[in-house]
């Protein structure tokens, strides 16, 4: 795994709205995989292997539900 | 994945009642696979795996209920 | 999936003792399913699968655990 | 799955001591086996299947993890 | 699964420093492997499969992160 | 698993900034999977089988996700 990328963009968890709360979900989820996997070509191909994979596409689900938990709560859940 | 699509629907994670929440959870965590795999067909195809899949209909319940459970704490449980 | 069917027994998450909120749990997890696959003798099917597979086994009580652990704090664990 | 077992032994999640609390979180977990396999026959079995197998112990783990979570959490973690 | 073993080391959650809870958390995790399994070679040979397989490396990893986000709670963080 | 390497970095989960949190994170993880396989050559060897593989790349990100919100708990998100 390399730290040498941005694990948190704009590094803050903080985003004016919860649309944005869960897009920077997906992208942080998609960034410990660009960590721990940093080479670009072997990532695209991977990323063909569980686009079309049912269990991996949950299992992505289900990591992005824990991302965004934090997010979420560090939003105090954008209540108004 | 794409984040073109609306991810939280309404943009907001409070909801009148907790069937609302729990129907928002099961949206949410749809739509995270519709941003990973974004072709329609695909997603058709790989829905008639996973329904008939006792494993993945399981996994399914785990994000679904990870979802739940950020949606019930932003609205107080729903308590009176 | 389908919303059609009512996610949430009740419509609430409070319920009178711990030994009723883990039945809501269970209840709540087994939903998801249906509403996941609403025909019925598919399920069947399925269930008679996970009942006698260790692994799925697991999985569910899994699941539980985590709609418990949100219907537990919806009732502040039935403290006195 | 059944609900006439008991789910909550003692019917609280409330126990003198952490240790106690672990104890009811391996309980828990297994009454929801036992709520979704009635059958002693069929889970002394597969007890049989996962006792010798390295992922389904760590699966366990998890679950239990969890369920302990909920517990402390109710048991303000015991803290004097 | 056995309750006769000590499943929380010295009785409580409580650890001076992280470091400690990390390990505390290792150690129950263990702990309930053990009590799932008695038989101590019968885990030696679990513990040589599991340490040489990648996939259930990061299953402890995951149980071991459940264990520790109990315990961090209990210690208020180890915040000074 | 050995408890004589260090499984907290600097002995604390407070980081200056939410990207140095997330580091963290993915040390920690690695920290355990050093701790249960503690030769260096056979992880060496397991991390190319992991980091080819989506399954377990998605692992991975799900037990960085479980620490991560535990890091982030305790720095309360880093709010200013």
């Amino acid at each position: 795994m390399s730290e040498s990328i941005e694990l948190v963009p704009n590094g803050t968890l903080i985003t004016p709205t919860a649309e944005e709360g869960r897009q920077l979900a997906i992208k942080m989820a998609r960034l410990i995989i660009k960590a721990t996997q940093p080479d670009a070509a072997v990532r695209a191909t991977l990323r063909a292997v569980y686009a079309d994979d049912a269990n991996m596409l949950i299992a992505i689900g289900q990591t992005v539900a824990t991302e965004f938990a934090t997010i979420a709560a560090a939003n105090n859940y954008w209540r108004k």
